[in-house]
């Protein structure tokens, strides 16, 4: 009951401002940037990038990063620097805490709520991870090294960590197209096991559009995209807050 | 090249004893109290069933842990005990560590390595849950509480986090039934959103096991069965741990 309040409140709240402003949906690494930009920075506690390099990312991690950061800005014959056909999504551990107003809806909410793939306060334990994507080929790319915290099989990623980042890299890609939006189903076929530490590629495609469903798939390959470890489809649905929470 | 190496040495130690007499597959709920049968308890150090109560339980995780526990150990007219229809499962944040010759093991390979649904220690932040098998009639009841940080969309349940309980839900009833099993396919619906410190019920049936293939169906529902979250089917494989270092 306490619960069904707090997000009557919440839903309240949000329809004034937020949510038209910003993506609810998981995960949040494109909401914050939006609402932030025309927000003086003394409003918010200093909050952290989390897909950016640290001491845990590998050699693989490293080069990879590299190679797609490298083609977020380009130069041009006349020596100036523009946009590159990919972007860098950043992504952050909490959602609310940093969207509008998001400091006072998450302390209604939960305080301490963390999101799911960003809650390992320990570098390189969990899932390290950094997501582009590319507006004009539609699709989006991850590149995700599996930390020792994420066993299933021993010595080997669970199954459930693997189909946690093909909804995290599937989500942030449908929520690029419209927002907000909930995964309605996956469907993943595991083909060959991951090893913990490894550091693989995840690559989303759109496949189709029609009203409020949004199909994309998905392909977990090694780095050098020799070997498909799982490969996926997904369905988003564009949603209402309202919806949401007429469910509750 | 690494961990191609202490892959090889993995295989050759657990070919020679411990790969017969324990379920490698995950999760290792059920793997351990086999391996554990014959062993001198002095041999091991102490282990957590992290399967048990603690102090984060809220009321209804603990009725419903009450309802089927309940059902584990009956009393026939004599008044002596006899085990009922249903079994819990008990369940560690390692495996190899507690296998037959698992403390070596696990050293090889990664000393840090966890369950992924129990490297969590704050009890009650992440996932909360218990399982018991009913062989009679083909099927494994969990009792679910999801903790704060396993939040998606804000002040619910990620979606990856609902696929790595079916996951290790249906995984280990597979594992009931034929060792090791290896996910092979994931078909995730999901209906209705599940909030945050919210319990629900995750029920696995056996469907069919066609040779190597094991089949099951999954539901997600409110506590009271009323409400369906999620539903899904899963396909599992049995294999050889050598069929699974092959691949490497």
């Amino acid at each position: 009951m306490a619960m069904c309040l707090l997000l009557k409140a919440f839903h309240r709240l949000t329809a004034l401002s937020a949510v038209r402003r910003t993506r609810l949906c998981h995960p949040p690494a494109c909401v914050l940037s939006r609402a932030m930009v025309a927000l003086p920075s003394v409003l918010f506690p200093k909050r952290s990038d989390l897909s950016l390099p640290n001491s845990s990312w590998g050699s693989e991690m490293m080069r990879l990063y590299e190679h797609y950061n490298g083609q977020c800005e380009v130069e041009t014959q006349g020596g100036q620097k523009q946009r590159g056909l990919w972007r860098r999504l950043p992504s952050y551990n909490r959602s609310l805490k940093y969207a509008t107003g998001g400091a006072y809806l998450s302390k209604i909410i939960q305080s301490k709520a963390r999101f799911f793939t960003r809650h390992i306060r320990d570098p390189g334990a969990g899932f390290e991870y950094v997501l582009f994507s590319n507006k004009e080929e539609k699709k989006c790319v991850c590149i995700f090294q599996a930390g020792h915290l994420l066993e299933g099989f021993p010595g080997h990623v669970h199954g459930g960590a693997i189909a946690t980042m093909i909804d995290t890299v599937t989500g942030v890609h449908a929520s690029l197209i419209a927002v907000p939006v909930m995964t309605a189903n996956l469907n993943i076929n595991y083909r060959s096991p991951i090893l913990l530490g490894s550091t693989v590629l995840i690559e989303s495609s759109l496949d189709t559009k029609e009203g409020r469903k949004i199909h994309t798939s998905c392909k977990v390959t090694s780095s050098d995209g020799s070997k498909l470890h799982t490969e996926a489809t997904a369905l988003f649905l564009s949603i209402s807050v309202g919806h949401l929470l007429k469910g509750q």
